[in-house]
C-alpha cells in the first residue's frame, strides 16, 4: 500500500474545519492516539527514512512499517500495517528482538472524509496543530493535493514535510 | 511467561492417547498448525538461542518471541507472543524489517488437559510423532514433567530436547 499524504502546519483548527464544513465534508471522528516509534537494533532508521510504530488509539492496535519518503514534497511512502490485539504484548514482542523505543507521539485527531481525500486535524501534544490530507492506495499525484490544501485556504510555504517522531526529535528540515 | 516444556518422540500417539484416556485426561481440540520462523536481521538466533515464529492454527495468528532454554532436558524458556489480525500483513511487516523466512513447519496438532498439564500430541509433516507436556507460568520443575512422562509410558531416552524448527534444519543434539 502507497500512502500519498501532505501534512501543513496551521494557526487554527477551527478556521480549517469551518472550511471543511463549506465544501461538505463528513465527519468520521474523534480519537486521542498514543504512538510509540521504535529504533532497529542494526539498521539507522534515521538514515534510511524508514520507521516502525505501534500506535494504540479507538480501541484498537496497530504495528505499523513506514518506507522511506519517495518525493519532495509529499510524504509519499510505503506503509504496511497490521492489527495487534494488545499494545505492551507487542511492545514487549518487539522489545526482545532488540527494537527500542525512541519516542511517544502524542495528539487527539479528528478526521473527515471529502470525496477521495482523507483529512485529518491533529492536536498534537508539544508540537501544535497540524492538517494531513491522504489519498490511500491512489496514482501518484502530489499537485492534486497541493490543490486541495489551497482549497481549504492553507498556503504551500505552511507544508511540513517532517513527520511528528522528526519534530519531536528536534531534526532540522533538509 | 515462562514456559516450561519437555517433548519425547513416540512411535504410536494412539498408544499415549488411550493412556491419556486412562488418567481422565480432558479433550481440549485438534487444529492444524501453520508455523513460519524468521531469521533476524542482525542476530544469530541459532547462536544465541532464539526464535521468532508467526503461527496460525484453529482461525488465529500469533507471533511469538522464544528466548534461550534455560535448562538442559527440559526447553525451559521466556516465550512472549502477541495475537495478530492478519498472517499476511505480519509476515510483511516482518520482512520490510529484515527478518528472513527461514522454515515452515506443518503439524496436526491434538490437545489434552489433565490437572495442570497440557499434553500435545503432534504430528508433524516430515518429522514423525510427538508428545509435548507444559506447565505455563510455573514454579521450574523438571523432575515433575519427567514423572508425567514416565506415567503416559515414555522412556526418559525418547526425550527430544531440540526444536521442530532444529530437527527440521537439521541440527545435532548437543
Amino acid at each position: 500500500m502507497l500512502e500519498v499524504e501532505i501534512k501543513a502546519r496551521v494557526s487554527s483548527l477551527q478556521d480549517v474545519e469551518m472550511r471543511l464544513f463549506e465544501m461538505g465534508a463528513s465527519y468520521l471522528g474523534e480519537e486521542e492516539q498514543r504512538d510509540v516509534y521504535f529504533a532497529h537494533p542494526c539498521r539507522d532508521f534515521a538514515q534510511s527514512d524508514e520507521a516502525l510504530r505501534l500506535r494504540r488509539g479507538g480501541g484498537r492496535v496497530f504495528l505499523t512499517y513506514k518506507g522511506r519518503r519517495l518525493e519532495e514534497v509529499t510524504k509519499t511512502r510505503e506503509e504496511v500495517s497490521v492489527g495487534v490485539e494488545s499494545f505492551e504484548s507487542a511492545k514487549l514482542v518487539l522489545e526482545r528482538l532488540g527494537f527500542e523505543k525512541v519516542a511517544e507521539v502524542r495528539k487527539l485527531r479528528r478526521s473527515y472524509r471529502v470525496g477521495d481525500y482523507l483529512v485529518e486535524l491533529d492536536r498534537v501534544e508539544g508540537l501544535g496543530e497540524f492538517v494531513e490530507v491522504e489519498k490511500k492506495g491512489e496514482e501518484y499525484s502530489p499537485e492534486e493535493l497541493l490543490d486541495f490544501l489551497a482549497a481549504m485556504g492553507i498556503e504551500r510555504r505552511a507544508i511540513e514535510r517532517r513527520s511528528y517522531l522528526e519534530l519531536l526529535l528536534g531534526e532540522r528540515d533538509g
